[in-house]
């Protein structure tokens, strides 16, 4: 692709994450831009990526955009919140000349309409109105705050390193869990009665948006959730709407690539997609 | 060392796990044999293993022991269960001619030899009388289920990915770590009665050894718990007693190398090894 007003039939998208997460992302984009090919990368012998430093992150992650631009990927889509907080530049350097979008800025933009609206109309003072639920890695980065700082908003992050595992333990709807997220989020909002959006920045979190959204209820904090994966997805699907009207192709194609236990990836995978995957190829980055 | 009656104030003794977890067998190592010089190496750059293929895990940890084969290792002691499970046989070909020892070998007769005291105290019908708690990895290799066949014991095993994470977490002494606790031996006892034994197949999880203790008395099922951890330093100080007594010297010499994030191996490294640990080289296997 060589800008992006090409229509989207004639392009190939590629989506990369550590593992399964950034399925979600590809959930998002299938009905948004069924014309399109996506190749999927999960880094899977490598991750999780959240409890990684910075040059190792940007080091893996450089290693696997380029594989996806070496298969013909013309737009690349990093559906991992680690990996855009710490490698975002480290990508697009590697993977010049197509375009890199990450989800953080979309989410902290689509999280900032919401906050700045609720501000209009309630008139509410300024304070820390959007907490982040992330990966410890990405919130030490402050990649979320920085972007949400830009648009003139505060945020509060929360590390909730155990929200992972218990998603993919598979206890999405487990009184286990409900209490892991009660207790992060009751900490987190304990801190500022101002936030009124909840962003949810890793991918792995919308399989708990049900789940957050009752806890919240019972916190007697309902807010409004913003999903990063969603979010981006728009953004993708905002590239092309501004060229031509999206035309419908029956099924889009997609190819899976990772990088360690295939039937892992297919049995985990599907529950991200929200539909059954299989054919994943094993493929080998070193390491 | 040419062979293992080498007296061990002129032996260096090379630690290996994945991450942290291995620094409570050296932990264990330190009182038994502390006039030892010891290497520890944290993969931590490429951890968990216990969520990785066998050929992943065999490529990470025959580099590892490589690399404390270089440094001068007489002696290799793989203190990671997934990768003593998977990768054992892999890592004796590649660091030759040093000796090689797991961790499972040691827990599971150590564990054998309470069951089979309680058999010959009670008349018992064998049955499945040891239950081995392990990640996922390792469960699915079935090593110790191998193990303890070899000695005539049958051993249910079961994988408890969360608990990992909730010692990463800090999480020792929680509500929600008991909770899980509870679900998890619950699950595994419900399917036979005949268990009297609990062998801790993963070095993070001494650090629950009262958490457990305490669920097993809660559930009416107060088992005898084996820690593969203290087995494993049991067996290799064995090798120096039998040569002579062993010798003090004030404080062991301990080299700490990691492949990633030396602040978070220092800072969640002490909770393992149980003192404060500092010091620690960042060292690059690639990938």
């Amino acid at each position: 692709m060589t800008n992006q007003t090409t229509h989207p039939d004639q392009i190939t998208i590629g989506v990369f994450d550590s593992g399964f997460g950034g399925l979600t992302v590809l959930r998002e984009l299938l009905p948004l831009i069924p014309a399109a090919r996506y190749l999927y990368l999960g880094d899977t012998a490598r991750l999780p990526y959240g409890s990684k430093s910075r040059e190792t992150i940007a080091r893996y992650a450089v290693s696997s955009a380029r594989f996806l631009l070496d298969q013909g990927a013309d737009l690349l889509v990093i559906a991992c919140n680690t990996a855009t907080a710490l490698a975002l530049d480290d990508i697009r350097t590697a993977a010049l000349p197509i375009p890199v979008l990450g989800v953080i800025e979309p989410g902290a933009q689509a999280a900032a309409k919401v906050t700045l609206a609720a501000r209009e109309s309630t008139g509410q003072t300024p304070g820390s109105q959007i907490l982040v639920l992330a990966t410890t890695a990405t919130v030490q980065s402050h990649a979320y705050s920085h972007a949400l700082a830009r648009l003139s908003i505060h945020a509060t992050e929360k590390a909730c390193p155990l929200l992972v595992p218990l998603v993919e333990e598979g206890w999405i709807d487990h009184p286990v869990t409900r209490e892991v997220a009660r207790i992060y989020l009751s900490e987190a909002l304990a801190e500022d009665r101002s936030i009124n959006t909840l962003l949810l920045g890793c991918t792995h979190y919308p399989l708990l948006h049900p789940l957050l959204q009752q806890t919240l209820v019972d916190l007697g904090r309902p807010l409004t959730l913003i999903d990063s994966a969603q979010a981006t997805a728009q953004a993708v699907a905002a590239c092309f709407q501004q060229a031509s009207p999206l035309r419908e192709r029956k099924g889009a194609l997609c190819t899976f690539y990772a990088t360690d236990f295939t039937d892992k990836f297919e049995r985990l995978g599907s529950r991200f997609l929200g539909q059954p995957l299989s054919g994943v190829h094993l493929i080998d980055l070193g390491g």
